[in-house]
């Protein structure tokens, strides 16, 4: 069979109240989402999934077509007090820098070795990236890797004093698992760097590499010692954020997904190529509302500012999740 | 457990001569590569899968590891007496033709008209760029869609005489079958057009859309009628072909694969990224020597030139693989 992204012919008013809700193939086997408290976001969801996979239902959706998107930074994990591959990038700055001596008095560099967070922001781009180049770069795919790995193994987080690969919320885990366990595929598509992500995602959210699509920067071929490898060029290759995640996901997957889930206008057009368009889908925006158990911001936040894709859940119909009481617990050590 | 692409630790020689052979999965089922004769390659490929998936031995590589990756053009169907895209591009110009006054008299689309492919080959990567813009871009990604299926149901190869999908090699169709049932994810790396091959991939060679990597325009997102969409715009975005080849990989899968099959001098880096790594690995090069029942080319081919990587492959132990004698047949329909 041709495979037909557009789910023509499929024309279901999203969650549609007369799904029979035994249908979903976890049902039966005990809640499949403890961690969300019994309310609005929780059956919409559950609803969604019965409906697509529903044999012969008017939403059903074949198992190959059950594409789900999520962003990462703020809708996996937290995003505060800021990015988490920010402290990593400020971190390789403070290991490198002794090697560095002409960074030294640099204004930006100051900033990155005191982690000064508002002096990096008014450097904006230009002096993220001067970061990212000398953070992301200059070593082959296989050396970053092994960065990585190390770097999430013993960095910890500012207030939870924790490896932020324990900060993964608890409820988004579950969701991704439901998902999967309907037959669903679950990718991530993140502004965050795909060659950052890769190395854990499976074993905190159950994605493979090859489901993970992110930010990149350009790498080259070559060949040393008789051994073939990438290196990794200071210049940016794709910017997978904003209008760049729709062109992301195409590109990545070639399928229109049926589920998005965001938390920032960073999400807005990802929100939109999942659910403007024929079919059911489910748009879900994860609030941060709970400053007690992670963070509260929204409109006016440097990292995660929902502001556009906030006014555009109501016209969409997205579900805004609440944090602090759609979720039983945040994290899993709770 | 995290990842490791490199597979440290597995030095092993190239297919193992004393590896068992009852250890892969589908030798117990009867011959899983029919279109094979018996001899050498076909021994090789048996030998490979069977040393990689045997649990406990000194080739073991677990299931989500086992990325193979294959180019299409020359590898998994002809590209005589032109790539077959090109032969979309020429026929889309003569459908869009009428509506161009502008074109006549222009020596690039009268030889696009006429099929003239010398002089198509003399105007290089401009011309064939100037094409692919007037072919491949100005409609949105479903739209454009459309029309591959559509030409791809309707339109016949100049010397068989079939539809071009009816073309795809019997041999690989059945290699990419036999590795999938071994639990490898076979995915296509080629220089053609992503969005050209993801809509029969799927139905020809049980290649996922998600598992079709190649090269690919620039889209942009935009919402119209309500609907959210991606035009297609005449502007090269990632050329995968060359050097490009182990970029496109890393890219998109984030794995190193463990088995490579190319046919070309554009498949070399791909071959090498594979191969020029520690632990057991598969090059295969599909060499066209049988112009009878296909087309016999390789160092001095306009469209595949097979030179340097034949070089190449007695060094790097890749298998090359003779059409002529290793295939009982060529083709389905024979």
């Amino acid at each position: 069979m041709v495979h037909d992204p557009s789910n023509s012919g499929r024309r279901v008013p999203l969650w549609a109240p007369d799904t029979p809700s035994n249908s979903g193939r976890q049902q039966a086997q005990g809640d499949p989402l403890p961690s969300w408290n019994d309310g609005v976001s929780k059956r919409a969801i559950v609803e969604f999934v019965a409906a697509v996979t529903q044999q012969g239902g008017p939403g059903f959706v074949p198992p190959a077509e059950r594409i789900v998107v999520s962003d990462n930074d703020g809708t996996l994990w937290p995003e505060q007090p800021m990015v988490f591959q920010m402290a990593f990038a400020l971190d390789r700055v403070k290991v490198l820098a002794p090697a560095h001596p002409e960074w030294r008095g640099v204004q930006l560099f100051k900033a990155a070795l005191e982690g000064d967070i508002k002096t990096l922001a008014e450097a904006g781009e230009g002096g993220l990236l001067e970061l990212v180049k000398v953070s992301h770069a200059g070593m082959t795919t296989e050396e970053f890797q092994m960065i990585v790995v190390d770097w999430i193994a013993n960095a910890r987080h500012s207030r939870f004093n924790r490896p932020h690969t324990e900060l993964a919320f608890q409820p988004m885990i579950e969701l991704l698992a439901y998902l999967r366990a309907n037959d669903f595929q679950t990718f991530i598509v993140s502004g965050g760097g795909i060659e950052f992500m890769r190395p854990w995602a499976e074993r905190i959210y159950g994605v493979l590499p090859e489901q993970v699509v992110g930010s990149s920067i350009k790498t080259k071929f070559q060949i040393r010692d008789g051994r073939a490898e990438l290196l990794r060029l200071p210049e940016v290759n794709f910017i997978n954020d904003k209008a760049g995640k729709p062109v992301g996901i195409n590109e990545f997957i070639g399928r229109r997904p049926i589920a998005a889930f965001g938390n920032s206008d960073g999400d807005l057009e990802m929100l939109q190529w999942t659910t403007m368009a024929s079919g059911l889908r489910l748009g879900l925006i994860v609030h941060h509302t709970d400053e007690k158990r992670e963070y509260a911001y929204d409109r006016n936040s440097f990292f995660g500012g929902l502001d556009k894709a906030l006014d555009a859940a109501t016209a969409n119909k997205w579900l805004v999740v609440d944090m602090k009481s759609d979720w039983k617990r945040v994290f899993a050590f709770e």
